[in-house]
């Protein structure tokens, strides 16, 4: 089939869109190299060294005898461009990674908190405008966050998308309706992801679109099977403050001797997915499209759900490394449960990753092998919710428990 | 207090900003006159003779002795300015009327769907930013709309904002919660109330802002106690097929011997208020604000729910007008009920303004006296919600029920 992958450069797309090119799809990359540029704008860069889009592709080719096309294009900008694409490609699916994804960029600064709304929202609704407008017939893949969810109801599992609920009539009878779960956000980057969801609805309902979108957990791991094929085709793995993701950030932080920073108690139960099993979701979702007129389609992707601190013990008792407690700079509650319905894509033949497996593999092949590479600077998260919030970073590291003129005696 | 009224100058916002000023607040209109604009895009125009905003202000000051300030900025676009405003003027609360307001408009096409999207949402989402920003102590009381709610569930009464639900746990329990009512808007325009109330939920839970969200029904009326006491004072009526609201529509119709345009079979039941009421709601909103860190206060602001096709018989026995029932443009259920709670604002002192009372008056003062200026060519609502949909326009007056040379014998 032909596949357009939207964001198609960054974190998850790469790898997403190497898989299904090696799947026998005809895909196209569309990116607006956003993702590089912000490397740029907070002096960060991946821990892996990636190569240009070219050249990536290129060797991709080398490599598998496979073309994947390019298309650089900012989505949320340029409207009349999408809409060319769409009409000219006319793709059986579009794979739509292209948002803001990182929760502590979103909350720099209000003008980090306007681009991810402005970005995100316009081109999720950019998209969806063309689909109606060109009136091509195409399954929509969304990537959305198992954020949106904020952390559930205690003694409830998430369901997948939609809930079961019962409502008292003014009779006093009682009714039985099934909503789209309720959300709470964490960040504004995962409120975009709320907006997204309303936005979807709508469109499915109004225009019939074929929409799937798949409510993640946090992302683990680097390399996928194509990934590991040529070190060119190596993918992102961002360990910074802003864009690393936390279990990531643990392998990153005991391979350099950097103690492994937890946010808070470490208290937060979070739902993870590796890498493989992301790209292997998205296979299994374009597979299994929704019909026109039905609504939208909602898988929670996700594999395993662990609290923050067992992980951090985990890799301690792994690498010998050590935890440091730092203040959580996100505005929330410091523990919390999270149980998760996960059996759509399992029934559908997914076969999960397990941490057990992965972790080792991890810190020799990326971790550790990358580790010259790391600028210790920007592991701490410097954004921070709300005033009142502290950064995370450690005491042991603060420029004042060192050097600090003011901290000195006379 | 002092008060900005963003939007002062619109159809909603004008008559408000004259009723707080008159109840001796301090007020400064913020407006980028963006409906003005619409209306040349549009080729239409209020059937009343409104004034410039300019002289608007000066028959003001002139007739009350009270001065409002006017500030020319669009809050969407140009966030620094908004931020000046908020830091100088720093006002005991905002109304936020800033927003594209028209279903039809929002769907005439991909430019338009877009434009209300990216307006309405980044107004919104600026303001939230600039509050925080700013750090100002403010109570923001937001216009939304009962269309948010799509048309409820058989059986039970729209609550204000909140549901109890009860959901199933996994050990079968029975768990209560209480969650923002579930959103199911009928266009673009009302799906954009429906992110509002997503931004609004984000902002007070996290940076613990004061908000009021004002569920409002259809408005019906022109005049208010301060807009009837200089003709330079007048509000907008629109009768053309985006902007005029139902009612509004069947007064004027009737005035100028117009079949009244009845979408469908008339099924829709809307709620309904009348402009007097929603001034007067608006205040009652301004002084009860919730707390910092309580939850959005929602109120349903509409004092009567009706079937559309009952309000077309009613101004058809007052004036003797006759019916025409036209394609229905909106992709809708053809008949709904809709029933709604209204306690709170009831509770708080509003005293209704029946139908009974005012449709004659409406008639008379407004709808008939400006009669001679009505283009009865922009009557027919021409935007329509998918490609399957008809315009609104009657066949008594389609341009091939007299004279199209292709319906002629040769």
């Amino acid at each position: 089939m032909k596949v357009l992958v939207l964001g198609g450069d960054g974190f998850c797309g790469w790898p997403a869109s190497l898989h299904l090119s090696d799947l026998g799809h005809e895909v196209t990359i569309v990116d607006n190299l956003s993702r590089r540029r912000i490397d740029k704008e907070l002096g960060a860069s991946s821990l892996t060294p990636i190569t240009s889009p070219q050249e990536r592709l290129a060797a991709w080719e080398e490599t598998s005898g496979e073309t994947i096309d390019f298309v650089e294009l900012d989505i949320a900008q340029h409207y009349d461009g999408l809409l060319d694409l769409l009409r000219t490609a006319a793709p059986d699916a579009i794979v739509h990674f292209a948002e803001q994804r990182s929760a502590p960029y979103s909350m720099k600064s209000a003008t980090h908190k306007r681009y991810t709304i402005d970005n995100n929202t316009n081109a999720t609704h950019n998209l969806l405008c063309a689909l109606v407008e060109s009136g091509i017939d195409t399954h929509l893949v969304h990537l959305g966050t198992m954020g949106v969810y904020g952390y559930g109801t205690a003694g409830m599992s998430i369901p997948e998308g939609y809930l079961d609920v019962e409502l008292v009539g003014d009779e006093g009878e009682r009714i039985s309706q099934q909503i789209l779960y309720p959300t709470n956000p964490g960040s504004v980057y995962h409120l975009t992801k709320c907006l997204d969801q309303q936005l979807f609805a709508y469109y499915a309902k109004n225009d019939a679109l074929r929409i799937t979108d798949l409510h993640q957990g946090i992302i683990w791991g680097t390399h996928t099977e194509q990934t590991l094929r040529d070190e060119r085709l190596i993918n992102r793995f961002d360990y910074d403050g802003d864009y690393g993701t936390v279990l990531n950030r643990f392998l990153m932080q005991a391979a350099v001797g950097y103690p492994l920073t937890v946010h808070g108690t470490g208290g937060q139960t979070r739902a993870f997915i590796h890498i493989r099993d992301m790209v292997r979701c998205v296979e299994l979702a374009l597979q299994n499209p929704p019909a026109a007129g039905e609504r939208v389609k909602i898988f929670n992707q996700t594999t395993e759900s662990h609290r923050v601190r067992d992980l951090a013990e985990l890799i301690c008792r792994i690498s010998g490394a050590q935890i440091e407690n730092v203040p959580n700079p996100r505005h929330e509650s410091p523990e919390n449960e999270l149980s998760v319905r996960r059996e759509a894509f399992l029934d559908l033949g997914l076969e999960p990753t397990r941490l057990s497996e992965g972790l080792l593999m991890e810190i020799e092949q990326v971790a550790s092998r990358y580790a010259h590479r790391a600028d210790l600077e920007k592991i701490p998260c410097t954004s921070v919710w709300t005033k009142d919030q502290q950064p995370g970073v450690p005491a042991s590291r603060a420029p004042e428990a060192h050097d600090s003129p003011a901290e000195q005696p006379a």
